[in-house]
């Protein structure tokens, strides 16, 4: 098997849609970081970036190994997981305990 | 090009050095997780996969687009923001104004 010529136009294709999707994905993203909700670790590039490599990777794992996996199923919980972990923190109980300490003077 | 029988070895041999890799991550993760330094959003096997899909994928971009990427200052902030994003919270200010507060009395 080599990686001849005549596959070129592919991966350029492949790197076309690869790029397209990011950009989809960075949207969106950018869209939750303007209402505040994308934690600060990762800018909406990087963290298109990751979720296209994740999914492309899941892709890739349960082409090479057909019939072994569920692609839905594993990647589902890979997804969500990521998406929760880039998620900036919802409002701290902390926080609102400490608004309500001050508010009543205790 | 085509994907023939005498590309298996290969694909079992980078398989079973994917997994290997794998592991490792998830034994340092379970190690952090365990000193409650993982946010619960991804189990460690779970962080694991993604730390190598996000790895993995990062080295097959490069390896496709010879020359226009470097590979280490394009993963480094990839790998730094999502080891950020997939750890539990600093200890927070506003938990430590509450009982600041509470212990003031005011």
């Amino acid at each position: 098997c080599e990686y001849s010529e005549d596959m070129l136009p592919v991966v350029t294709r492949q790197r076309e849609a690869d790029l397209a999707l990011q950009k989809l994905f960075e949207s969106v993203i950018a869209l939750a970081a303007n209402r505040g909700r994308l934690a600060p670790a990762l800018s909406p590039e990087l963290a298109a970036r990751a979720l296209l490599l994740l999914v492309n990777g899941s892709v890739l794992d349960w082409l090479r190994a057909p019939g072994e996996l569920e692609l839905t199923a594993r990647t589902m919980p890979l997804v969500a997981g990521f998406l929760e972990s880039i998620s900036a923190p919802k409002a701290q109980p902390a926080a609102d305990q400490a608004r309500l300490a001050l508010f009543l003077g205790v």
